[in-house]
């Protein structure tokens, strides 16, 4: 007789204000250094879960394709531990699809294993809580446990699975924080930011950059906390910096950036010496997270759009946590 | 009765493979870190330096005109110690000139401060060996003291005014190096090199590339010695990076690179992937310096010359220590 327990879950990828480079324990993904996020409410991860009795191995179609075996490994991987929490031995089908480019520097692995979290768990009958289903999302994909909180997230690092986990620091509503995203390529990039974190420690700058941590995640808390856009620009784009400024020198060295990426660095800098509230902030990709308030996103796509080489900007807020697809 | 004493000296700029950034002693330039340089051959300051007793101040004439007040004062607080030096008291009337654009990146202090080390030295008298002469030019400007030795010249750190000078580690013809500079922009640049080393000390990167300065010098010195352009290239382009990841992380930030200049470091690095000798390092400026083999220079220029935003490109081998005019 055919079996079938299904779930579907949606997720929003999210943003690093404080970011993730380095691990601690790769296998769990233990990170280097504590990180701190917004979701990003118009981007999604829309997952679906089925187990199914007549499977004979997992199945797995992202954004209406069959991925190359990698990505399905990585699935059965994750499958079967929430198969060994839950104590059932039934196949998957697993359908995943993004709103948005997949491998472009938006980190779709986030949002794909927080609401594949969600979506497996539920359906294998699990009723996790928030913590631990961000514990659970952080063995997908390590920044994928700050897209299981709401809103404005930290990721406490820990020291072993059950402390490192994502919380939410403050509703969407606590602050209209906008991302545009100005979209400089949608090439898949080369190197993914999985095999770049093993590369972190290679560079003789990230001890430096882990041992500051602390301090920069509580300028970017205090900040948000009291809405001070001005400390959180100069805390933000410190950080995305000191990222980079690993990732340059790391052997292999890792260069994310294109021109375009620069020319948009540039033209943020200078749009908030002229009193925009702006700034940037960029993952292992070549797209800027530009941040701004509500009030001034209009004018800063429009400004974004006319920089040679970007070809679009997608816009979004503060987004929600993790939820069940009611449909 | 009027009495003049001149002479005229002519210096190449050079350019760094390990870089300088930052001092221990900013009034006497001991720097926080050594360096290894090469003295560019097609570039040239000339200077002329005349002590006249009809005189009431220094005067100074670069590029054939009269330049700020600040640039007379650094230029009269130099005299003042050659002065000093020589038991003299007559002012003098300085005149340089550079084939080169002066503030684009292409260090022109450097030369300029290594001929007028020459020229006021021999006007005033003094005869100067090789080490007090660039212990001398360091005082104008720290790496004017790589612009006394010829062809491929190293700065050891030093802690004090006698220990810190530069010497020659080969001569011009030991390797046919060719530096071809890729002007990006000729603009003054906003923040002169002389403010960012006061500036090195307020990134949290420092400290660890200072602390592996002699790991880095020992690799590149070795890879000279042993004409190894494999070696050289690795260590240069870390180098470069970990002081732009320096620049970019301190505060304020200092940001250097243009959109252009990115798009030559990725295809530099793309063309040595395809088995051509070329690696890039770039100054405190928006010029990328990249520097090749003789027999692959041709084509690397013509190359570099069909990147987007690059106007020129300015070519050097090795070039000679500083010397005398005789005309």
């Amino acid at each position: 007789m055919n079996q079938i327990a299904s779930a579907t879950a949606i997720a929003n990828p999210n943003i690093a204000f404080i970011k993730y480079w380095g691990d601690k324990d790769p296998m769990l993904r233990i990170p280097a250094n504590g990180s701190l996020s917004m979701n990003l409410s118009n981007l999604q991860s829309r997952t679906t879960v089925s187990y199914d009795s007549t499977l004979e191995r997992d199945e797995l179609i992202l954004d209406r394709k069959v991925p190359d075996d990698l990505a399905v490994e990585r699935v059965t991987r994750f499958l079967d531990h929430v198969r060994h929490l839950a104590g059932i031995s039934y196949y998957a089908r697993v359908e995943s699809e993004n709103n948005f480019p997949t491998g472009s520097g938006i980190a779709s692995s986030a949002s794909a294993f927080a609401a594949l979290s969600l979506a497996a768990s539920k359906a294998a009958g699990l009723q996790l809580d928030e913590r631990s289903l961000s514990r659970l999302a952080r063995r997908g994909s390590g920044s994928a446990c700050r897209s299981v909180p709401a809103g404005f997230v930290e990721w406490q690092s820990g020291e072993d699975d059950d402390s490192s986990y994502a919380f939410s620091l403050a509703a969407p509503e606590h602050w209209q924080l906008y991302d545009c995203i100005a979209i400089v390529s949608q090439e898949h990039k080369k190197t993914g930011s999985r095999e770049g974190h093993a590369l972190a420690e290679t560079s003789l700058l990230q001890n430096a950059r882990v041992g500051d941590t602390t301090r920069r995640l509580d300028l970017c808390r205090q900040a948000i906390l009291n809405r001070d856009f001005q400390a959180f620009a100069e805390i933000v784009e410190l950080d995305s910096n000191l990222m980079h400024a690993v990732m340059m020198t790391s052997q292999p060295r890792l260069f994310y950036w294109q021109p375009a990426t620069l020319a948009v660095m540039r033209a943020v800098v200078d749009w908030r010496r002229n009193g925009i509230p702006v700034c940037f902030t960029i993952d292992a990709g070549p797209n800027v997270h530009v941040i701004t308030l509500a009030d001034h996103s209009s004018r800063v796509i429009a400004d974004l759009i006319q920089i040679p080489g970007v070809s679009k900007v997608l816009v979004s807020g503060p987004g929600k946590a993790v939820r069940l697809s009611v449909e």
